[in-house]
């Protein structure tokens, strides 16, 4: 079953849009597939090369290069012809195409890292992951631990390429999104308030704090980087960051809520860890018919969102919200 | 002792300058520990901001922050108008001065969070380093984990300020050469190396390759964001680049010599640890004398690339050199 029913009321995505198996989806996964294979390991030590691969190269759901895509092609649609003028001769793509690709796979290398590193035996100690024995099991933890350490550094170096025709205000500012994305006022400061909270009450305030650093916060830098890339104006600027903010705590609603209505053959991780582990959840705090009604707010939010924003063509990030609340897994 | 006793013939650095209780590194020292003193944890949550301070406010040596230090100031040697031009109206230092102590900063964030990765128990498993408990016996392996993630993405962050004064192209190529230096090209790269490396006989192009990359990439580095905050020209960046490789292996150098011929109380570490856990050094592959030898012709390269820099004023990246091969600790 999916995480949230869909509403009775009319409170569904304003601007229908074929997602999941259309052929924007498979158009940016494909390109996101290549380029990483294409970036990732590439002069590394063979050991640490295969090690960084594995632990990218194996099938996510690549929801943050999505929001990347979605994000920058939002803003473009404002401004189609600007997108245009920047192509330079040489390359069939425009510098803002080529920074966008770069961000996409950059916030997908950070998400990998973070998986990696909490997947360790010190952190959750999980041993599989999609099916797949997890990196430390397969190389060992000192290799995962390099493996995960190098794949954050070469997240910023993807996103600062040498001799490119990225202009460098959009080099640095992506590398700011994306560190205050992943350190300790974002990703990593999450997941500390998470390894402290274990057996304690939090309050929704303390809770909602917890979800928007630890997961929030890169899905939200994923649609700036995005915006970035596109050069968005400051109005639809702030309206995707609102966006974003919604999006990214709604899909950590729904993970919560997932944890106990999937089974773990469905969700592909073990179900009820959260509880097991004596972890605050927006179904222990909320109750599971409360979790489901604010994830529901959460994309009325989020919708409300797009439309402040302006931008002619949104609907990529409507669906992309709409298959983060609707999801089974 | 010394790990190199000083040459019989002349060469030695060729501009005497008063370094190690001289004004010059009291002066950057200190404006280093309170830039790190001021930044580092701040907006983290409790936990690990604590940890990300005991980690990086710890009295290290300061190696790579001085590096960027003396580099930035040799290059500006050469055009020391061009450097007060830069200056704001609103603040003490340039634009160009507030690069260069973020880069000494984010150096040293790489290092610091390198040694508590490597102190973990499924890398060196080290308790102890200079005097105090290592991070992971203080706070735990997961905060330790957690702190070195977030130092990392700190140090991306510390680059980037946002409405800085400082080009957008520096901040880029700040990253970029950080990135390079950490990653599976540089740091992390020459770490797996090294874990590969065990038991096993290398020659000598291999270990020169493994200290490049594990240690070197990141003193190499830090002189390149120096001479980067200075704006070099490029022949003065080429010289530089080439000073940093020399003095980057010279540092490796005598870390080996000095496992063998330091006590462990002087060198603040156990001795003797390479040749217990059969790693690969240049003392085991060439003998001591001979390890001694090329660790002088590393500091004469160093010299000799300064010399071709051009530039008015390199004094303080020679006794630094200086300071790398006689050391005792």
């Amino acid at each position: 079953m999916s995480a949230v029913p869909a509403p009775t009321s009319a409170a569904t995505n304003p601007v229908p849009f074929e997602f999941e198996a259309g052929p924007w989806s498979h158009h940016h996964l494909a390109r996101v597939e290549q380029a990483l294979s294409n970036w990732v390991g590439d002069g590394a030590p063979a050991g640490l090369g295969d090690a960084m691969r594995y632990a990218v190269l194996d099938g996510g759901k690549r929801l943050r290069p999505l929001l990347v895509m979605a994000a920058y092609e939002a803003v473009c649609s404002a401004h189609p012809a600007a997108a245009a003028a920047t192509t330079t001769a040489a390359a069939a793509t425009t510098p803002a195409d080529d920074a966008a690709l770069r961000a996409a796979c950059a916030v997908e290398l950070i998400h990998a890292y973070s998986l990696v590193h909490d997947d360790m035996p010190c952190m959750d100690n999980d041993v599989l992951r999609r099916g797949k024995p997890t990196v430390h099991v397969q190389f060992g933890e000192a290799q995962a631990l390099l493996a995960g350490d190098a794949l954050q550094a070469f997240a910023f170096e993807l996103l600062t390429p040498d001799g490119s025709a990225i202009p460098p205000a959009t080099q640095a500012t992506l590398c700011r999104l994306l560190a205050r994305a992943a350190g300790s006022a974002g990703m990593a400061g999450g997941q500390a308030i998470d390894l402290a909270s274990v057996g304690i009450v939090l309050t929704e305030d303390q809770l909602r704090q917890m979800h928007r650093l630890k997961t929030g916060a890169l899905l939200q830098g994923s649609v700036l980087m995005g915006a970035v890339c596109g050069h968005a104006a400051q109005p639809a600027y702030q309206a995707l960051s609102d966006y974003g903010a919604a999006m990214g705590l709604a899909f950590q609603v729904v993970d919560d809520i997932l944890d106990v209505v999937a089974d773990s053959a469905t969700l592909g991780k073990t179900a009820g860890k959260d509880a097991a582990a004596d972890k605050p959840t927006y179904v222990s705090l909320l109750g599971l018919a409360r979790a489901q009604a604010y994830a529901q707010e959460l994309l009325q939010e989020s919708y409300a969102a797009l439309a402040r924003s302006g931008l002619p063509d949104a609907r990529a990030l409507g669906a992309l919200a709409d298959m983060v609340v609707r999801r089974s897994h």
